[in-house]
């Protein structure tokens, strides 16, 4: 049994000083949490308004201040830390997700879906379907529109993911109504930290929500304000498959027959 | 624009001929729908008490009673009717489903998933992951514990498949977390008639279901009552993939990604 806390806020767009300093705040109040989801381009914003504002906005993680902040917050309390973050590598930047362990850095998700107008400004990324071990829990990565996608949901569960974190800026109920599903077909945890607020056009919906490996609600946040969820999670209640005394979840599967020329 | 009806009702365990009349009566009410479902194994009822009482309940299309009742009424009003069956076929028996239209038997889907005890009775299926164009839509078909397996509808709306009717026999709320998320993720409508009643010591919980494109409940029938669903569909509105303007459900896929070994 571990504990888990997932922060819903409102970063402001273009101003990542500010956000490090709101973030920083809120981390205060989760510091007896063992794992810590915060939501999608948490310490940049959304919604660029063109594709030099993200590339300006975007950050090495070996250079960042946000990091920085992360990896002293995450050491000094003994936690591990998600968040999303527009990250810069080489010449490309990606809608990636960061986990910061209490040694430091340990590992990137670049984001696989990209949504409506990131597709302006960020390379897809190559995935990396990576499981990482944090001695309470195995945890995989995905961000936001990836909930539409169930293929990368499914591998890492099938290497063993028990709970799988995804920081998101979602803006309708479409993840409400894929990541039970998602959740109970490969019996994980799902932890979908949300942010809040009004970009230009774009009001995001909050609701961030913790689904067990029922594909049951365990909590879900309101839509309008700054919240943290806290949640114990027994990662014993994933690593259980079987669905019935008879039926597992992944042995049952049928890979041979799933070919579109079974007809 | 057509129109569907399923129909939920109580087979009686082991009594065919009782079951056939029970369903002819069912199907005059339906004589204006182009596309009938029925549940899961409706001519025969589910609980089986051994593998002899299903091998003895089972039935070859080409000699079944119940498929010439079901052909004559699909002959009669000019439309599709789709059932839960157990077939024989050579010395094996499937949990099956059997489309009839106008002119006749048209295909049959052997249930790949097979749900605890019917593990001790059937063969599970080949599949068959078949699309049929009944001139008002293009159908494929799944069998109620499928639903715990989004490849083979992923594969079935890939082919153009706009509904996917789901004959069902279900005993959870399962199928209400999972089904929402996989009409969303493929653009397709899905119609699942559940049947009513007790079995020993197994109750049937109705709740038949049609579900849109956009993942959601057009109509859910209770969990108690013979029930017959009636819904216009339209079926240009799976057609069209674009999830926002610039997102394609199946275009933004990244197979290539989709592999575990991508870490």
């Amino acid at each position: 049994m571990f504990k888990s806390a997932l922060i819903q806020f409102a970063p402001i767009l273009g101003d990542i000083e500010t956000n490090i300093l709101h973030i920083a705040k809120l981390l205060e109040n989760v510091a007896d949490a063992e794992l810590v989801v915060l939501p999608e381009l948490a310490s940049t914003g959304y919604n660029f308004r063109d594709r030099e504002m993200a590339v300006r906005l975007a950050e090495n993680p070996a250079g960042s201040r946000y990091v920085e902040m992360l990896v002293s917050q995450a050491a000094k309390y003994g936690q591990y830390i998600i968040t999303g973050f527009n990250e810069q590598a080489e010449d490309k930047i990606y809608n990636s997700s960061l986990l910061i362990g209490p040694s430091g850095p340990v590992g990137v998700y670049r984001k696989m879906h990209l949504f409506m107008n990131e597709k302006k400004y960020f390379t897809p990324g190559d995935g990396k379907l990576c499981v990482y071990d944090t001695g309470f829990c195995k945890l995989g990565m995905q961000i936001c529109f990836d909930y539409l996608f169930p293929e990368p949901w499914r591998i890492l569960a099938q290497k063993d993911a028990e709970v799988i974190c995804h920081p998101s800026n979602l803006l309708t109920q479409n993840a409400v109504k894929a990541l039970p599903g998602i959740a109970l077909m490969n019996k994980v945890f799902i932890l979908t930290a949300n942010r809040i607020g009004t970009e230009a056009e774009l009001t995001f919906n909050g609701g961030s929500m913790l689904i067990n490996p029922s594909g049951d609600f365990l909590q879900k946040a309101d839509a309008d304000n700054e919240y943290i969820l806290f949640q114990d999670i027994d990662p014993q209640l994933s690593r259980d498959k079987m669905i019935t005394p008879l039926n597992h979840v992944f042995d049952d599967r049928r890979p041979e027959q799933y070919t579109a020329d079974n007809c």
